[in-house]
Parts: C-alpha cells; sequence; structure tokens
C-alpha cells in the first residue's frame, strides 16, 4: 500500500514509497589519469577520435601530459579544446559546442574542475544531438527539452576536490543575459566513467581546495537534510524520479561519509599543499558527495547560491578570489553556496532538528548536551567555523552585498524551484528574504 | 608513483594502487514491483517478449501476481520459466539453459531469491552467446572463457533479504559430478537494473530469513577484513580489475552499514514475521551489502561453503532447515557460509585486528576494553551468538560433519584460489585443516 495523502479538497495525492539511484563505474587512486588511454579506447573497439576537454591552466600541468600520453599510447586521435571558461557562461559553452560541432569526436575526455567537466557535457549533448542550448536548460529560464539519448561516451576526470560533477547528471552555466546560473539536467548527462586520481590536486591553489571543498560540504548537508524521498508526490509516470528524489538511504551513507572526511581533512588540505593524505581524502569526500547529491539533489543554499553568483556584476563588486585566475569578479560556486549555508540552516533545521545536529556532530562540532531547538545554531556554528579557517567569505556581506541587494538577491533565488522544493521545509519569497538577510555574516 | 615490493629474486612485481566500483541501477521501496513492466519496456522500444524466471513458491505468490499484471499492462508478451531449482545444479541450470534457447525472450525478469536471479542470468549467457555452461565456469572446473559481450536487458527483483545477485556479476550453482559448488563470474552477468520490493520478505519463511540474513553478514564481514585493495599485484591490462579486488573506501561503505542493520534488525526479523522493519531493514542491508561484495569479493567462508554445501551428499547427512522445501538434504548457502565463519574469523583476524574489532562492534558485540589481540574471539563470539539466535546450524558439527570428514573438506575448498587469493593472509591446505576442525561448533 502507498501512503496517501488527504487533500482539504477531497483530491487524492500519491506519495512516493520508493526511490531509485545510479551510480557510474568509478576508477579512484593516484596514477589512474594513465588508465584513461585503455579506458576510452574500450568504448571505441574501432578506434577513433576523442576530444579532450581542458582548461588554459590545466593545459601546462603533468596532469595534462599524462592523460594525452595514455590517450596517445591507445593510437586514438585527439583533438583538444582548451577554452574552458572558469564558471561557464553561454557564451563559452557555445563556443564549446561549436568546436564538437566541427571536429565530430567520437568520445569525449575531460580533465579539469566542475567547469570543464560540464562544458564537456554540453559539447557531447548538442554536438550529438540538434537542438540549441536553451532547449534543454532547465525551466523557467529553458525549454527544459528532455535529452533525446544517449551521449557519446565521456570519461571524466576531475582535477579538483570539489564539484562531483564527474558522477552527476548536471551541467551548469552563467546565463548572462538573465544574470542568472543555470543548467541542464538529465541522468544521460551523466559521464560514462569517472576517473578520479586524487594527485591532481598537488596544483591546487588554496582557495581552489578551499572554495570545492565547501561546495563538497554544502553538496553533502544539503543531501542529508533534504525533504526525504517519501515525501513528494509520486511522478508520472512513476519510473521517472528525478534526480532531486531527495534524502534516502543510499545518498545519506554517501553525504554521512563525506562530512565527516570534510570535518577531518579540509581545514589541513588547505592549510598544507604538501599534506597529501588530507587531499587525497577531500577528493574521496567529493565523489561520495557527488554520488549523494545526484541521487537526492540539493536545495536553498544551492538555489540562493544561483542568484549570490549572477547578480555580483550588478552590485560592481570586485570579489575575486587569488586562486581563480581572471580579470573578472567572480564569486567561485562553492563560496556562493557556502555564503547562505549557516543561515539556510539555521532556518530549516526545525523541520530536521536530528539531521542537522547530526551533520554538525560529523563535521566535528560540539554537540554535547544540545538539544533539536539548538540543531540549526550549533551547525550554523560548525559550518561558519570551516568556513571562517579557511578563508572563505564572511557570508553575502563579504563579497560585497548590503541588505540594500536582498531584494535582487531574493528574485534571482526565487525561481529555482526544481532545488527550493527539496528542502525540508516549504520556502518561498519570504523564508528567500529573511535567510538572505541572516547571511549577510556567516559567523 | 606506484608502490612498489622488492622480491628476493629481483624481481618487481607492481602493485596496485587505485579501485574500479560499478554498481547498478536500483530502485528500493515496497510497491515497486509494479514499476517492473514500466523498467523492462523502457529497455525494449520496440516491445517484444519476455522471459520471466522463477520458482514454484513464488509462483503462488502474489508478488509473481503483481509483476505479471506490471508487465502485461506494457502489452510484453510473457514466457515462464518457474522451475527453478533452490540451490540451482548443471542440471537445473541447463534446463534453464534450453528453456531460453527455445523461448529467444528479448529480456530476462527474475523474480525469486539468489537461486532464481542467478539461474536467470546464466540463461540469459547462454542464450545470448554461444557454448556450454561449463566453458564459462571459474577455473579450475571450467574454462573460465570470458563472456564475449553484452547480454539481454535482466531485471532482478530479489525476494530473500540474501544474496545480493541483483547486483552482482556472479551466478552459483552446485557442480554435482564434481563435489562441488561453483560459478561464472564477470561485470557483464550484472543485471541491468534491481527493482528491490521489500514487502516480498513478508512471505518468507523464518529459517530463510535467518539463513539469507547470515550470508548478507558474510557477505558485508568478509568484503571489510578481504584483503586491502593496495596489496594486490596490478592487473593486465591495468583496467582488468577483478570484482574480487579488495576491501576499498567504497565497499567498506556498504559492509558497515550492512553490517550494524544485520546487529540491529536480524534477530527480530526472524522471530516475528509481522516485524515489517526489521525485515525491510534486512532487505536493505542485503542490497548493500551486494554492492559492498561485488566490488571487493568475499573470502574463506565462502570458500569453504562451497566445500560444506558439495560434500554434503557423501556424508549421507539428513541435513535440511524446514523452510526450504524439498526432499533432498541441503545446507542452504548462508548456513554454509556462516558454519565456518566463526573459526575463519578466529584465525585471520591477528593480521586485521581493528578491522575484525570493528565488525563486531557494528554487529552489537561488547568490544568496550577489548584490545586487538582479542579481535577474533570477540567478532567469532558476536557472530556466533547471533548464529544461535536465529536457530543456524552450530558449525559443521551442526548439519553432521565430524573431524574425520575434515579431509574432504579441506579438498573441497583448496581449489577455490580466487576466493582465498583475496583472505587477509594466506590461506592453504594446513589453514583450512584448521579452520575446519575449529568450525566443528560455533558456539
Ligand atoms: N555538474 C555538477 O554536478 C556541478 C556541481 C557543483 C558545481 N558545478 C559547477 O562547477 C563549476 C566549479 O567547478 P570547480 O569548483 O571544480 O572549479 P573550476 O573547474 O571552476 O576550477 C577552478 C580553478 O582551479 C583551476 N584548477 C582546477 N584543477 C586544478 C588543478 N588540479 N591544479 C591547478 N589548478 C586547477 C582551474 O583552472 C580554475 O582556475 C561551477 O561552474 C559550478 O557551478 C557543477
Ligand atoms: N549471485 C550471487 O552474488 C550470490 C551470492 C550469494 C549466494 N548466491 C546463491 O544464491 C542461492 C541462495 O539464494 P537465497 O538465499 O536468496 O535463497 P533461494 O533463492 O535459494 O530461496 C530459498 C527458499 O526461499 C523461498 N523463497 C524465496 N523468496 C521467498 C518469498 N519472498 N516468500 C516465500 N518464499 C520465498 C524459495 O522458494 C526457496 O524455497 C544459492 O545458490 C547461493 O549459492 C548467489
Ligand atoms: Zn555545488
Ligand atoms: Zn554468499
Amino acid at each position: 500500500m502507498r501512503p496517501h495523502l488527504h487533500h482539504a479538497h477531497a483530491e487524492h495525492v500519491e506519495l512516493e514509497s520508493a526511490f531509485t539511484v545510479d551510480a557510474s563505474r568509478v576508477t579512484f587512486g593516484p596514477g589512474s589519469l594513465r588508465e584513461v588511454g585503455l579506458r576510452v579506447a574500450r568504448h571505441l573497439p574501432d578506434g577513433g577520435r576523442v576530444a579532450l576537454f581542458t582548461d588554459a591552466r590545466l593545459r601546462r600541468t603533468e596532469w595534462y601530459d599524462d592523460t594525452m600520453a595514455a590517450l596517445r599510447e591507445q593510437n586514438l586521435e585527439v583533438v583538444v579544446f582548451d577554452e574552458v571558461l572558469v564558471e561557464p557562461t553561454d557564451a563559452s559553452m557555445q563556443a564549446a559546442v561549436g568546436f564538437a560541432r566541427e571536429a565530430k569526436p567520437d568520445a569525449f575526455v575531460s580533465l579539469g574542475g566542475g567547469s570543464v567537466i560540464d562544458t564537456a557535457k554540453l559539447a557531447d549533448l548538442l554536438s550529438t544531438h540538434p537542438g540549441e542550448l536553451i532547449d534543454y536548460v532547465n525551466a523557467p529560464l529553458g525549454a527544459a527539452t528532455p535529452v533525446p539519448g544517449p551521449l557519446k561516451p565521456h570519461v571524466a576526470c576531475p582535477t579538483t576536490s570539489g564539484t562531483g560533477s564527474e558522477v552527476t547528471g548536471i551541467a551548469i552555466f552563467d546565463l548572462v543575459s538573465a544574470h542568472a546560473k543555470t543548467g541542464v539536467s538529465s541522468p544521460l548527462l551523466r559521464p560514462t566513467e569517472a576517473v578520479v586520481d586524487p594527485r591532481t590536486t598537488a596544483s591546487l591553489p588554496a582557495d581552489v581546495v578551499a572554495s570545492s571543498g565547501l561546495d563538497v560540504l554544502c553538496h553533502a548537508v544539503e543531501s542529508l537534510t533534504a525533504r526525504a524521498y517519501v515525501g513528494r508526490p509520486v511522478a508520472s509516470p512513476v519510473t521517472a524520479r528525478p534526480a532531486s528524489q531527495g534524502a534516502n538511504p543510499w545518498s545519506d551513507l554517501g553525504a554521512r561519509q563525506a562530512i565527516e572526511l570534510i570535518g577531518r581533512y579540509l581545514r589541513r588540505a588547505v592549510a598544507d599543499e604538501h599534506d597529501e593524505e588530507a587531499r587525497h581524502q577531500m577528493m574521496w569526500a567529493a565523489t561520495l558527495a557527488g554520488i549523494a547529491f545526484g541521487n537526492a539533489g540539493v536545495h536553498v543554499p544551492h538555489a540562493m547560491a544561483y542568484a549570490v553568483a549572477g547578480v555580483l556584476h550588478d552590485i560592481g563588486s570586485d570579489y575575486r578570489p587569488a586562486g581563480y585566475v581572471g580579470t573578472e569578479s567572480l564569486v567561485p560556486h562553492g563560496f556562493a553556496v557556502a555564503v547562505t549555508a549557516p543561515a539556510a540552516f539555521r532556518a530549516l533545521a526545525p523541520t530536521t532538528p536530528f539531521r542537522h545536529l547530526e551533520a554538525a556532530r560529523l563535521l566535528g562540532g560540539d554537540t554535547a548536551g544540545v538539544g533539536p531547538r539548538e540543531a540549526g545554531d550549533v551547525l550554523a556554528e560548525a559550518v561558519g567555523s570551516l568556513m571562517h579557517d579557511v578563508g572563505a567569505p564572511n557570508g553575502i556581506g563579504g563579497v560585497g552585498y548590503t541588505l540594500d541587494d536582498v531584494p535582487a538577491l531574493v528574485a534571482g533565488a526565487a525561481p529555482q524551484r526544481r532545488l527550493l522544493d527539496n528542502a525540508p521545509s516549504p520556502v518561498h519569497e519570504d523564508e528567500l528574504h529573511a535567510i538572505f538577510s541572516d547571511a549577510l555574516r556567516a559567523w
């Protein structure tokens, strides 16, 4: 028997009683980049052309050399696109799509952070299937056309301890004309395989470790605190469960382990580039959190981050952390998410206090004798203290926003219903206003 | 840099530094059997014929009716094979293969315990690809021919809280002429999707819950205590990592959670068929342990179980638990594994004492103040006490073996090198002899 919810209007809404999870093949370990050639070749029994996507900075690293050597060893023809923009825009995505449509590769390899992997996903999509980028973009900004079928093989090799994009079906970019980040989401975008070589973290600038590590933290905590999967109305057809299906026993496992690893290793990984153990463990945490949120969905801090990153240009802020090369102001995704996280958790904890308490405890917060009423405060405090220690901006004020900007931020976040509906309790404009206002400082 | 081991004979053996994990799509939840039709239909865009595999007892349950209705609703032609033998033999596998070769289905659905799912896997293999069963069987009994390519879609629906076969690439049967259990192992045997409906556990006899629950326990503890993946020589090519690649951070996650759930719920699930929470949680533990051992491998208790089950007829034992209908004597797989588990863990703990202690603690054993030297004893004691409480046979003596039978049992287990090599320390005939002798009683 499925549980039923009786509505005032005598209408039955059938509620979900199951969850569906997927995971890509993942290879994890130092040196695994050397396997990329063999792994791609297995998907191309008759050989062919491989498009290697990366960015200008990664192209100059030994990780690029390893990957290229591994592909060449298999006698694969390689074409390189190294013009990925850090925090991609619709224009930079279009450039990548144009490249792929011209090069007509048989498979894709991405070597880089979320910016590179997401760009390769959309280049794969739009060089395999017809249509334009905006057709596939999530509503309301795009037409949310379903991806028509499988893409070409894509082996994703993350180099940040980071987005988890190597195991998710999500690709994100800044739709500049709309002053908002948005994306495409489909299980068919998930890379065929992930090859995670934690050696790559050795060359990461400290603030990229910090920002992408806080992204991992929010993926994990938001997955753990998302509305439980049993609370959602069933999809139609029932098998069309979205990736944002809510917290479930599978995503809980990866989320919990990731939070624990972050509590233990993120400060060390940021502080000392030679702390191999800490940096490698953060890489594993990133993959686990990707598996978790790819099967549960994130919610409020991520919805708000789209606005935090998107509205920045309008206020004339010159915020840009040192590790992110470039000339324009930019709040990197991880910081954009984290700046509102303490305030969001404080506001949302009353609905699911024990999960918030658990997150605080796993992160290393002092929860001894703490009751459920203080769950939000103790988690906000643990997250804020970690942000402080790794050099994150202190709330939205830390990147240049003031109370006057809150209405614009609310307007930017409110349309993200897919994410907001995954929160443990209803979040509309009033709640967003309150959370943004509370998020001016994070500690 | 990969770690190197320097041999006396000046030969370098490159050691593994990475692991590769895979997981099928899993749908879990009460009522999910009703999705089977839609899920199969998605793999058959042009319609077609589906072979539904089950056994005689399951055919009379409402789970069968649900599954059949779901398939019919999609206008799929369904042919039924309900002659799966509980604990399959080469002869029963051949019958299933003959059926599939004749019926030429486009997809397979299996509804049952490990016996049914394993039978469907081999029917799929041998009706899709040429060759005979023995060609694909693991060495030394078979030729271990690699599976040539993908099989037909297979949606596996487990009805025991049990083998985890729905997420593994393994199929096991009794090769009667050799007096030994053996099997086929390939990632290509893994079902395309798993649909796990925990409602099915409501009709499970108590001793099937007990036996299959102890199987889950051994999958999880053996995965957790298997030789670490970094200890193995690299495969050639490096991408050909076996499913028995050893304990790794991914398998550890599922294994730990499964052990904890078993400690909390197995006694309740056996004692009270109406304890829905306990039975549903055991079903989830079974899937998790399947994901764990499918990516790490089991070792000594499973290697020994092949002998415990295979040699039974030779000693004229009439052991057969009440819930397993039939006339011949039989040690069901879970009991066959569990009877040697306490002795095996006691013998192996000195190499990896902390993992054995952790398993004992997760299972609910009293580990306060226990040091690493007592790890084996405390885990053996926790497992033995659980076995006692759920009505398992008391060691190999409990199914009819005496000290005189130990040489025959050793001879049956010793050829299982693939499994024995996955143990935390070397296990050859001497060690097997000692463990079998210590396993005459389990508590
Ligand atoms: N698809 C998803 O599931 C998902 C999830 C979260 C975020 N994202 C998106 O991913 C993007 C952020 O990705 P990110 O945080 O991984 O960072 P990134 O890809 O933007 O890279 C950040 C900076 O680090 C550099 N860098 C990356 N790896 C390096 C290495 N090993 N050594 C030296 N420098 C290195 C890059 O060149 C860049 O300058 C955003 O656009 C965000 O919206 C996607
Ligand atoms: N492939 C793998 O990864 C793997 C792993 C472990 C074991 N195995 C194999 O699986 C087999 C054992 O499978 P099992 O333990 O799941 O049991 P099983 O399939 O042998 O079934 C045991 C008994 O329970 C009955 N039964 C099953 N589900 C029922 C339900 N819901 N209601 C009522 N009766 C039900 C069956 O009819 C049978 O009589 C052995 O052959 C073993 O070697 C395979
Ligand atoms: Zn993110
Ligand atoms: Zn087993």
